[in-house]
């Protein structure tokens, strides 16, 4: 059973929400931060609480790597130890990584992350490299189940930069011998071809697709043109994007998570005071958050046609 | 001083040889991997070896993260201990990492790989989510003279599916008002004009491209358009480049490094049986192979129009 079945299964029962662990060290509640001897003991300690608070409600977790990588070995101890949690939960974990190499060093990268100390059971991929930058990680979608979430159209400013450059006529011809129009098109139309090559018992290939929330424009016409690929979504909240822009990128009430990070892993501030804040009770501001977030979607969904198609 | 003036000045010295540290356990002489208690030891243990034999010869060196990350946390010990001890020898290292991450995130990275366990004097950028991804580690290249190199044309084969895509006339104008042609152009094109923001003082900005030399096609044009960009070339030995396809990437003998990672690090199985080998017989091998390597791109230099004036 593929990953990507996983996912479309805990998504119906538990929701869009994916809760992004990017998780600073000044997320962490003064008090808890003075507890423990470095940054990345009360990263850790915190994400644990914050787990333990909201798996119920959560369709999966998306861990930052940066922010472990950030903080240096120490940091990826604590990284290693967030998957292993939310995985011996039976939860579902993203590495955010983005990565994206050529042949030999994508299939190190692929081991490095789905398997040993930082195994996960989904990975983000960089496309720019090309399609033999993706599919040294596909074999694990064979073997293991495994997935990924390759970047198409992303949700910063910077978006427009190349993803969205216009190609020309000539270029090569897309999934249904129609050009791609842009960037972010060509390489959402080989991603569509390859999830064919892997499909789950839902019609989502094993391998999806990151496509961001913060762009109205389009979405639409994404959501029908890739309609065997699962979105991980970026952008809700803090970025801008609200729950009827993500509902836009999902299909008969499934087919994408949404990734709320700040909105989560900050939401004691507006609640608490600095200095009575502690691990659990942030964990519970965060729970509201996320039941929150999850209804809006909810609710934007069944506004969308076929939205009554949501269980 | 920008560490690309450094390079710059490497390259006049010790020639165009990037030494790649693409460390596979297995390319370990195996009399050696005996003697360790893991796999990142060995690895550790060759690689300060060969660094010891090679740095005099070596313009600098590339630690391809990949193959660390595989071994999980010894690895990365390995990997930040290859780092120290290149530096520590007051060489040039590359983190050969092709991070690409939105804004926030590319500036934890940034911190990640420019200070701490894992400091690096460049480091190397994947550029599909836009410029946003790119600026936050050049704020490194005024504080503390970093430098990056960002994949505009890479030497694997899927280089074709989206670095090579034609864009339409009516994508944004290029440097010169000039529409880009293919991707890597409107890549090229905004890095060029980064690199006038930080310009060393040999003519190079701060940060680079990498571009492969294992296609001869628009090398020469590639090099003429970008003169104000410092190349990180991969693609020799191996991967087919050879010192003459390397050669157009450089100009007035400068202006680039020539990366070879296994030519370098498994040349020891050409002269020594397995059983006989050991790291220092193999990092002697490496030498001659570097040796070989940088003399054969001086003379395919000396060749070029201009060549003559390459000291």
């Amino acid at each position: 059973m593929y990953n990507i079945d996983r996912l479309f299964e805990a998504v119906n029962e538990k929701g869009h929400v994916c809760v992004g662990l990017d998780t600073a060290a000044d997320y962490v509640p003064p008090a808890e931060r003075q507890k423990t001897a470095c940054a990345a003991d009360a990263v850790l300690a915190f994400n644990k609480t914050l787990i333990d608070a909201t798996f119920d409600i959560t369709a999966c977790y998306k861990v930052q790597i940066a922010c472990y990588e950030e903080m240096g070995i120490s940091g990826l101890k604590a990284y290693a130890e967030t998957l292993k949690y939310i995985r011996e939960k039976g939860q579902l974990v993203i590495a955010d990584i983005k990565r994206g190499d050529i042949a030999d060093t994508a299939a190190r990268y692929a081991k490095a992350h789905f398997e040993g100390d930082f195994q996960a059971d989904f990975v983000t991929l960089s496309p720019y490299m090309g399609m033999d930058s993706i599919e040294p990680w596909l074999s694990w979608a064979g073997t293991k189940g495994k997935g990924a979430f390759v970047l198409v159209r992303t949700s910063n400013a910077g978006m427009r930069d190349f993803e969205y450059l216009e190609l020309s006529q000539t270029a090569q011809a897309g999934a249904a011998g129609i050009p791609p129009k842009r960037l972010y098109n060509a390489v959402g139309d080989k991603l569509s071809l390859l999830a064919d090559s892997h499909l789950g018992k839902y019609g989502y290939g094993a391998f999806g697709a990151v496509v961001g929330c913060t762009e109205r424009e389009e979405a639409a016409e994404i959501r029908a043109k890739y309609s065997n690929l699962f979105f991980l979504i970026p952008g809700y909240g803090v970025q801008g994007g609200a729950a009827e822009d993500a509902a836009l990128l999902l299909q008969n009430g499934n087919g994408g998570v949404v990734n709320a990070s700040r909105s989560i892993l900050t939401a004691w501030r507006a609640e608490l005071d600095e200095a009575r804040a502690d691990n659990r009770l942030a964990a519970e501001a965060g729970r509201k958050a996320a039941i929150s977030m999850r209804d809006a979607i909810r609710a934007a969904v069944k506004k969308q046609p076929k939205g009554d198609l949501y269980g």
